[in-house]
């Protein structure tokens, strides 16, 4: 017989009955019935019930082992009674009458149980990080996302892509966020830096002539600390292609996302993928005031200047006066009551709004009837077109917010999404994709008026040279991002592989040729030589575990993450080095105000 | 049509004579025949040939372009003369007759050209990657890597192993080389560190539950500049089991080994499996004087003591009266020329030995005889003894070393590697594998007298706890290496999962208690809380590609490679810091002298 087992925890059944066999794992519970010994024993498959009486040989070294201790045992399969199988687990049918024991790994005492619901601070979960690891829990989601990334892979290598690995120690590149440096020895006073994501390398790979490539990358930010991301490091599936067109970009990822979705969203309704609407930047946060909406709700917001225009609503009319002003509604089917009227400009309140206007309608008995302070001052007329406008009846609601769009076009979506969730609009058992397009290449700094890109500055303008020769701000890439249930899952970009052309596009925002050639010299100089055109887009490994595993907090689908100081407690990390090693990098450390 | 290409530079054939096809590619050659221009035209698929007449409507055009130019065409697809058919390449029945082109991406002067076999040096290759990955050999061996990896996930998968990323950012885990270090931004002065290798997170993960692991992980070590190695970092195939014995990792283990060789081999001999001999350290050193043995080649060598003990050849008989020395012999069937035996002789003397003795045999006319100095030294009757013993005849030779093992074994083995070479007795077109087994834990320094671990310090003596109260050389673990061709390409061990026998163990290597709890606290805590047994490996990926791909410069087989003075030169890394990078993590260079 094998020297630790001879089925897993989840393997015997009825068909075994009368057979020897040997177990090993953990104690996950033992129970004494009278005399009699009843253990859970645990591995990573499952739970096998083993058992002693008094009359076993082995029973008391039996009595001695305690929760979590690593054991093996021989024994005997024997049926259960029919009144004592629990149907809940393969192996209820069964239980083994040890006949043998062997301890393989004894335990202290517990900081942390592992049976049981019992809930613990993170820091005690993260220090004990292999104790909290055997939780069901845990191992589900683990093993969902591994499973989850072998179907990507198995999915991108059906269609043609190839997965090839891009450095790590490399070179800093001003994306956006910060670079973690690694100190070079070899050249003391220089420095690497971890990559923020592959671009630049997946860029040049096309350039390359590699057609399609994909990664499960690392990709590395110093970033400050936030409940629902990793202060050093994530995961992207990352890919890019050569020759395409943004819609063939969304033609290769959607049915992966889609298939992803499907195969491990346990009975979820997933949107298909050819159904997924392309709606553009600026529609996006006018109907849903966000660039990564939740279409989960069915809510979307209109435009209702003309009604309140010269309208007795002085504030709403006063503010019409001025440019670039809107007024916008947020139309509430079934929130046609006073009180959840009010509770949702108490939110607005809360959110630094003077709060939000609005108007709903109810049965008067003798008809349907207007009420709210704003259907007073602007009288029957306006508030029936508004009605009709937002195709709303009894029983249901309408908002009000107005200004500079940007100004409120974010409260505005917070709102909405408040108003689908209290309303039961909100579909909990669905995951609804859109695609948003024609993201803007340049934004304006509002206090200094510079013209700087509003995300990546590779994207290839709409219209090429000659749309860099009008209004910056009137310039759309072939840009784009994938919202899931709000939140961004997928973005990416047709890329601008024409030399002149990107250099045009930084000098309008302000970077001479010198200044680019020194930051992005690698792929700048590389489309100097035959570049093809590409495109592609990442997404986001660990948030896509996370909508499917329905956690908000990442470190619940990450094995061994940092704490939110950016610490590994288990492990010891970041610590002090030695002085030799400081001596090597040519490095001091300046000591800090304490 | 879509906007690039209707077929790749792969696909058309005869099959399509008449279609009007959009191919996309980069210019590969340009022939003019009396004004007829053809262009073979390269994608990563393959090359079509495209040509135009001076009656084309783009003649001119494409009279401009040059080698690299990105462009695309549309034309139709013709028939090739019979004559002119390239039964070379899939497209080489057709031809395209250009009606319309569009530059893509122009290409300046090439530094490099990309048709043709011109060698360049590193530097130039490193500097414009991109154009010297679009050479056929290089796309081979990057598709070649990118299908073995994906070749090796698909087999442990089927294997039950799942796939779990490990932290790339975390603790300084002094395991031999030296880290990589990442300075911490929110703690000052506190450094992370790069892993070397998951040794200790895999080993986590078996003491959290997960049964079968394994990752394409990859591992960073800051080492001095060598040609077969990367000066940062390289992947492993890294693999971890729980409640298996060494037997069964080798059962895992070998047959993704030899499929993948199989699979990749382009049809050289790939010993099977379960044939792969199991080979004692000491065998080894005795037979090849190599840990690393490369099988293909026949020569075992023996010990051959007692027919020099006494003997007239006082040299060695002299050598033989010190302690723990041994006259080994290295057999060279067919190297029975004097010519032959004086270069391996001079070999020797290359190699800072004296020489190296020898006799072969050789057909006088009436019979064998024993040729060479030794032969007469020892005279006949010892003579041939050894011929009996080393089972050679006329037509052969062998050659003979003395002294303190350790002192000539490496030596040893290299003389048997080109002894093989030069007789032409080694089989190039074969993988020849075997484990390497029973590796001591220990070593002892020769001049402090220290003894030290031999290799991992976390692997399992045989015989436990009993085993380390003896004398500590004399201690083998549960450790192995798995050889093919000369090269070490898997590593591994059942690891001591005891906490007192680890203690134990490190204490004979001169670590405490609590030096052990600081180095390796993260695992030696976890141990205390129901630690199972288990065990694993190591295969380097790069080296396997490298094999596979017949070539001894790792540069080959990786996408972006450092050069050998750990630059970056094509993306400028390393390099200088901003100060404001400097001041955030508290640091300050020191300045170096020059």
């Amino acid at each position: 017989m094998h020297a630790y087992r001879s089925h897993t925890c989840a393997e015997l059944n009825k068909s075994n009955v009368g057979e020897t066999v040997r177990l090993s794992g953990w104690v996950h519970r033992v129970r004494d019935h009278g005399g009699l010994l009843f253990i859970d024993l645990r591995d990573h498959y499952g739970i096998t019930q083993v058992m002693a009486d008094p009359d076993s040989p082995v029973f008391s070294e039996i009595e001695k082992v305690r929760s979590e201790w690593c054991i093996r045992i021989d024994g005997e399969v024997k049926a259960r009674d029919e009144s004592l199988v629990n149907a809940k687990i393969p192996t209820g049918e069964i239980e083994v009458f040890i006949r043998d024991i062997e301890v393989l790994g004894k335990s202290e005492e517990l900081p942390l149980m592992v049976f049981g619901e019992q809930e613990y601070p993170e820091e005690t979960r993260l220090r004990y990080r292999y104790l909290d690891l055997r939780r069901e829990k845990m191992q589900t989601n683990m093993v969902l996302r591994s499973n989850m990334i072998q179907s990507i892979r198995k999915r991108m290598w059906d269609k043609g892509f190839n997965e090839y690995q891009t450095p790590i120690i490399t070179a800093s590149s001003p994306e956006g966020a910060r670079d973690f440096l690694v100190p070079s020895r070899l050249h003391p006073g220089k420095f690497y830096a971890l990559p923020q994501a592959p671009q630049q390398f997946k860029q040049l790979m096309m350039v390359s002539g590699f057609d399609k490539y994909f990664q499960i990358a690392p990709c590395f930010r110093d970033e400050d600390p936030r409940a629902d991301r990793s202060p050093t490091d994530f995961y992207q599936l990352d890919l890019e292609m050569s020759f395409v067109t943004q819609q063939d970009v969304f033609d290769t990822i959607a049915p992966v996302m889609a298939g992803v979705f499907e195969e491990f969203g346990k009975g979820r309704k997933v949107d298909a993928a050819q159904d997924w609407p392309q709606i553009s930047y600026k529609d996006a946060a006018l109907w849903y005031g966000s660039d990564k909406p939740d279409l989960r709700n069915p809510i979307k917001m209109q435009v209702v200047s003309e009604h309140f225009a010269g309208s007795g609503f002085a504030i709403f009319a006063k503010l019409l006066e001025q440019d670039g002003t809107e007024i916008r509604a947020i139309p509430a089917p079934t929130g046609g009551s006073r009180k959840f009227c009010d509770r949702m400009n108490a939110f607005a309140q809360k959110e630094g709004l003077p709060g939000m206007g609005y108007i709903f309608w109810r049965d008067q008995g003798n008809g349907m009837e207007a009420a709210g302070p704003l259907a007073k001052n602007i009288g029957p007329e306006r508030t029936e077109a508004i009605r009709q406008q937002l195709g709303l009846g009894v029983g249901d609601a309408a908002f009000f917010l107005g200004g500079k769009p940007k100004a409120f076009e974010s409260v505005a979506g917070r709102a909405r999404n408040v108003i689908g969730e209290e309303l039961g609009l909100t579909d909990k058992d669905r995951f609804a994709f859109a695609w948003i397009v024609d993201f803007p290449i340049y934004e304006k700094d509002e206090e200094t008026g510079k013209i700087d890109f509003e995300h990546n500055p590779f994207s290839m303008p709409q219209g090429g040279m000659e749309a860099l020769q009008g209004d910056p701000l009137a310039v759309r890439g072939f840009q784009y991002d994938l919202a899931c249930n709000g939140y961004e899952l997928v973005s990416g970009a047709i890329r601008n592989h024409k030399p002149e052309i990107m250099f045009k596009a930084f000098e309008i925002a302000g970077y001479g040729k010198d200044e680019v050639e020194k930051r992005f010299g690698g792929m700048v100089n590389a489309f100097q030589y035959g570049a093809p055109p590409h495109g592609g887009c990442a997404a986001g490994i660990d948030r896509m575990v996370m909508l499917l595993a329905d956690e908000a907090n990442i470190r619940e689908v990450i094995m061994f993450p940092m704490n939110q100081r950016a610490e590994d407690l288990m492990m010891s990390a970041p610590s002090e080095p030695l002085s030799e090693q400081l001596m090597e990098l040519g490095l001091r450390v300046i000591p800090q105000d304490s």
